[in-house]
């Protein structure tokens, strides 16, 4: 029976976790499907004008797909060998934040239309449609904010100190009277500022301040371009890597890789290629 | 009597869709003229003051362009040989949507303003100039924005999830009476934060939803780098991949390779390519 | 008499165009120290606080520069030999922009205020200053736009027709209650929210008109996408032509040029190099 | 006693200055620790909910954390052998912009708050880490706003006339009754509207007013365009130059250049570099 068990459970993988059978595809197709309409409903439920007439239609609609989708975590869960390492990888928890806000609504006032969170498991489209172009595209552009992370990190510090100096700075120019009534609010408003979201909410007033702000506002035009230039260059170098097509020839003699494609010789030993 | 008509269809095409004879070009300006016009009209129409006491003018000046655009639609259907793929063009489509405004407004109130939408036929000034340059620049163009097509589309999905993940949190931080009435209301404020537009119309008033709000705008500096990152490699391609046109020809002599597409004579030997 | 006449005139000359010469190089500094000052004088004077005790005061410092920079014109048309060479050229229009509106503001009220303009005179600056570094700088960026303008131009025709068709689209959907109230102003409102400037002082109310806006600003991610990768890329070309460092090399065979560097034979006749 | 001196000097400098040593390394680490803790303790003390129950507490952690710092502040400058060229340094000055707010709050009022500039003290962080990645991500970055400095000079003087410009264009045309009250108020709002910040605290009412803000915000495209391309640029060539540093190499058998700096042998003949 325990060989049964195996067997029935493979079955199971293959229909939940793959999407190379006509089974595993259908699944899949029916789950964004019905992951696309759970979501709806939260946003919809959400809109006063129809949560009065429809409320008690929405709330039954909602527990139909939070027990869809907990039995879906079930499966997975029962169908896979190693549970653990799905329950923590990135779409266990999502699929677990995907059920999680209803039963948690039962508790607390408001969890439960965190439940639109489960838009992120439409995320799994990618390894659906596996069309190559797009999941090429979309490793092209991981790769490019990875190999751009320090640099990245390096700009976050930088604007992190900048905004917290200016904010303290026109705390004090603009002080209380002027809506910059506390040092966090003032960063809040600076970050509104340099990012050039600009909502208006929190405007200086005073000549001194209108200074500050507009030679911010100049500084933001080099800030910007940044983070475009970052990334504009490691996405040049992912598509370059991906190019350049560097010879995949290893040496015959000292078997080392990374020759260039008009290489005779291999650079390292002399060895004929 | 049928290769009369026929002559005098072909003549009728030369006209109305070709710019390459006296008439035909005749035919286009005065054409691109008339779109410029009936615009402008629609668009002082729309102007409170104006409306007033030239109301009646008005209606007569737009049936006077919408009837010459019918006619002009009606020649096209005549002198081309497959009306059906004409109709169904981009340009077929927009010379109906030129037209259907109106008419439209005569049993659908406001119907008829979306006559302005004719300036859309305008587009056809490129087909007019020929410009050598103009013509390039725009297919270069044209070409980036598709060569990068798959990447934008991811970039789309996960801007799109990551919105409805923001709209959904906020809404659930600012609720209802801080002017966050509804998930799709709380989207649209996501977008206008994220894309640096930052009406602000709706602004978050608690704490938690200011240090979302915060968050949000920084990530919005790395997610605005992403389409200009990806559109300036891709306008880097068309333009490399239209200088470059390295000649695949080898020296038959030498038999290097990477000879400029001009080179008559091998540049290491100097063999007759 | 005559030669006497042209020898003053060819000093002045020196003094008032150039800045080779000691004299020229003081004359130069003193202008823009001028320049700076009779700006600064007008941007006070337009500030409510300082005009009333002070207006009197501004008037006469007001038309001191207005008489020293008329003198300084009359210098330099009296100085050149094709006095209307200068008068139609940029700088020569600048200097006649920064004099007549003090004149003309004796007739016409609010003239006078934009002898602000004057501090195009500025851009004067970069003739004095002859750093190597700048003016190169400056014309890489003037090259760099010069080289894109075709592509900038395609891309101004299309967003034109683009708010044009959003702002008559928006007009109808919004109507004149929300404060659309022409189509002109919902253009307005079109290039507010694709340019991500998002004053804020129109915006939609109606449900649809929100969903409509946030198409639209999703859309100018990769709208303001495209003039950075322009400019992005002319900037790299205009580096790179600068760097690329074709070989200054003719044939001396067939006398053309355009090598490579390492090229050994004419690309064109064969003949060593 | 002066060798004593001198060794204890030599001791207390590998601590406050250096941090390979372990002690100079828990300095450091404690240091950074403090510096957070002081600036969040500023931060809060801005809130107005927690000044008035909390202040005479938060006025003595205040104390604490300056005397902490002067301490550091003289131990930096006894144990350097040329205080005056720590003194002048950026981190020397940083470092006295920490501790001076404090003592000038107690004669001058908001002085005190400006302690929250001491989070600049923080970017002493990346020595600390000493994190190969970060440090060569932030010289990258720094070399490529260094090498753009000429570029982006010239940047700054075009937009500063054009705001001028465009403000006392817009005093003139919008006037003192729609907000815009005087030419420096007029470049304010010329700033917030081509950086597309947007606040919408000043926005011009009528038609010409709105005609011309519409032409700014629509050259505030290529505007924008222009430093990101700077900046991607001189990004592109820090990498490459970093990348590059091909060898300077010739091969003594065949003469030819280009190979990779680890290459031991000439990639085209095989012999020996």
């Amino acid at each position: 029976m325990n060989s049964q068990w195996q067997r029935f459970r493979n079955r199971l993988h293959e229909i939940v976790f793959e999407s190379d059978t006509l089974a595993g595809r259908a699944f899949d197709v029916t789950l964004l499907f019905l992951i696309v309409l759970s979501v709806l409903a939260v946003i919809l439920e959400s809109i006063p004008s129809l949560t009065k007439p429809y409320g008690p239609l929405f709330d039954r609609i909602e527990w139909v797909f939070t027990i869809l989708f907990t039995l879906e975590y079930v499966l997975r869960i029962i169908s896979i060998r190693q549970p653990l390492r799905y329950v923590f990888s990135f779409f266990g928890l999502v699929d677990l934040l995907a059920i999680l806000p209803s039963y948690l609504g039962l508790f607390l006032f408001g969890a439960h239309e965190l439940a639109a969170v489960r838009i992120l498991r439409l995320l799994r489209i990618f390894r659906i449609l596996k069309l190559g172009e797009y999941t090429e595209a979309a490793s092209v552009l991981a790769y490019s904010l990875r190999e751009s992370r320090a640099k990245i990190t390096v700009f976050f510090v930088a604007i992190f100190t900048l905004v917290i100096t200016l904010g303290a700075m026109m705390y004090v120019v603009e002080g209380h009277a002027n809506g910059f009534q506390s040092i966090p609010l003032s960063i809040y408003w600076a970050v509104i500022t340099i990012t050039t979201v600009g909502y208006g909410d929190i405007v200086p007033s005073t000549p001194m301040g209108k200074f500050i702000a507009t030679i911010i506002m100049l500084l933001g035009y080099v800030i910007i371009a940044v983070p475009t230039g970052i990334v504009a260059v490691s996405l040049t170098n992912a598509n370059a890597g991906r190019k350049q097509e560097i010879s995949t020839q290893a040496c015959p003699n000292c078997s080392r890789q990374g020759h260039d494609p008009d290489a005779v010789h291999c650079k390292y030993c002399g060895a004929k290629l």
